[in-house]
């Protein structure tokens, strides 16, 4: 059993809450709650909840439900939720983290309102001018990390390089591993190495005596098929990249599903290879990726998919317990220090 | 047989170059020669070309051959390329479209060097600051047209909206749809839709006159599985959507070969199902997808991957023959005058 700490929920969040919610607690608890000691602040409609804590045995005997009727509508503008949030789910998940009642807030709600009533309640680090979205992508060994997944349209370097090491601090509490590589996204058509923005990123972690393990410019074959632990880029680009893979993968699916049912014979001997498809399901399954992390606030805040199921969300409380164990908030505070003083002492302004 | 008319052929361009060139022209008029009426002029080693020749029949009938024997390597410095590249086969191929005596130039070779070579010899059309690249995308049904993949890394609002109608021009040309419908590539997060650029370029299509079927933003999944034909983009983020797309199909190929070869059960089924795998490889073949072309020069050049085989380059042959036979340069030119007619008539400066 490693620390005791309180993870705040947010049970009203996501496409099918609470019940996923609920279900996915239960999951977590089940799969791997014997080795951490996390209870639950669970906020939402006490009825609702209650009724299904009674089938979760597990999750009901370490959670506490603070009641609340409101909550933040899947399709509400981020703007909209900030204004009129007080109070809801969402918002009462994050401010148990505000008022130290929780070491991490989760929900499966809306994007953009979450990241703003993140934003509001918990306001940045000292120093850094906005949060930033950071997602696990799948490898073919592993996982890497990629930030900014969308939080921010426009960057300039001094965000990128902030994200380079808010990005190495979270790969580290994931994965455990000491010095990850550091890669940032760029396009490689030989003396069009990118625009100013990105160059001025590039030699600002080249030129860095912080210790981080940077490996140059990476193009977008390197997210899904290299050897880079986190990947660099602005929140338009990443974005885009995130969702053309998925695409991506659903093309690859659609025609992997029409090679199996064109003839009754492939699909006789798919059946007979029942085993190789569920390993390749299992492989592919979105749900081991689920879970986003708000990176430069003050406070842990995770966001799964609104879409994900039971099994999704327990890979996002998973993410969430690695963090709170890992006391990621001070890492991550100490490493964005360590570069702003060095960005002082060498006079970088982006 | 439609209209008669020449290609000219760099045949020292590409990884395997100049086999898989000949073996790709031999390819392509044993598969739908028939059809068109098509020579080539080929440029290149003369002595290395005949022998090649000598065992493509159907290729020799139909071309002739310039000798040169200097070429630009597959990974010379654009600017050294267009400073040293004269009488290159490269040079040779773009120069017989300068000067009327092709109708479209073909290369597998280096694209940096053949955009440069291609631009300082063709110059842009009136009106176009940048030329932009056009590449082929599969989609669950048929392909989609994204432009721009990688000419262009910083790009205006006026950019966007030529890259808009050159894009409609060559899906047309391509596919002979007649109204092909086009999309923005953009990012969703409720009210932050994008950046100024994208915005600026959204607001002139959606409220010009000309006819164009736009359909406003998409989403990076849009790219892959989505129904719009035509999509538009900087040639930053259009690299790095392409480049992830290659990875995500890499690493999906990668589990799927890993499912397959787990247990002596599966690779038994699996060779069971030889045909059902054979079709998934052909939908999947990257071959299919091979052929850009640049956009917004007085001259039609297509280039080829570099790294493709015979099959792959007979269909970027392919791709030259449509455009060839469609007189696609005027139809580039009309739907550029239009545009820029418009932009003037309402004032419009990116």
């Amino acid at each position: 059993m490693s620390k005791p700490f309180i993870m705040s929920v947010d049970a009203m969040g996501g496409d099918n809450a609470p019940d996923i919610v609920i279900n996915g607690l239960e999951y977590y608890l089940k799969t791997q709650g014997a080795e951490h000691d996390v209870r639950f602040l669970i906020h939402g409609d006490e009825q609702a909840i209650s009724n299904l804590l009674d089938k979760a045995p597990l999750t009901k005997a370490r959670s506490d439900v603070l009641h609340t009727d409101k909550e933040i509508s899947m399709d509400a503008k981020p703007s909209h939720a900030v204004r009129r949030g007080k109070d809801s789910s969402m918002w009462n998940a994050v401010e148990a983290v505000k008022e130290g009642k929780a070491a991490v807030a989760l929900s499966a709600g809306n994007t953009g309102a979450l990241m703003g009533i993140s934003l509001v309640q918990l306001r940045t680090m000292i120093g850094v001018q906005r949060p930033a979205i950071a997602a696990i992508w799948p490898q073919p060994e592993g996982m890497c990390v990629m930030l900014d997944m969308g939080a921010n349209v426009d960057c300039n370097a001094s965000h990128l390089t902030e994200f380079a090491v808010m990005g190495e601090a979270y790969y580290r509490a994931l994965y455990h591993k000491d010095k990850p590589s550091i890669g940032l996204l760029n396009v490689g058509t030989e003396e069009l190495k990118g625009n100013a923005t990105i160059n001025m990123a590039h030699e600002r972690l080249q030129n860095s005596k912080l210790g981080l393990n940077y490996r140059g410019y990476v193009e977008g074959n390197d997210i899904s098929f290299g050897d880079v632990d986190v990947i660099v880029t602005d929140g338009f680009t990443g974005n885009i990249a995130l969702k053309t893979a998925e695409g991506t993968a659903k093309l690859v699916g659609h025609y992997l599903k029409a090679s199996v049912q064109e003839s009754l014979w492939s699909k006789f001997t798919s059946m007979l290879n029942y085993v190789g498809f569920k390993r390749l399901k299992k492989r592919l399954d979105p749900r081991r990726a689920n879970g986003g992390v708000f990176l430069g606030l003050n406070g842990v805040v995770i966001k799964s998919h609104g879409g994900t199921d039971a099994i999704g969300f327990a890979n996002a409380v998973s993410i969430g317990v690695e963090l709170a164990e890992f006391d990621f908030l001070n890492e991550v505070e100490g490493a964005l220090n360590a570069l702003h003083d060095e960005d002082e002492d060498i006079g970088f302004v982006a």
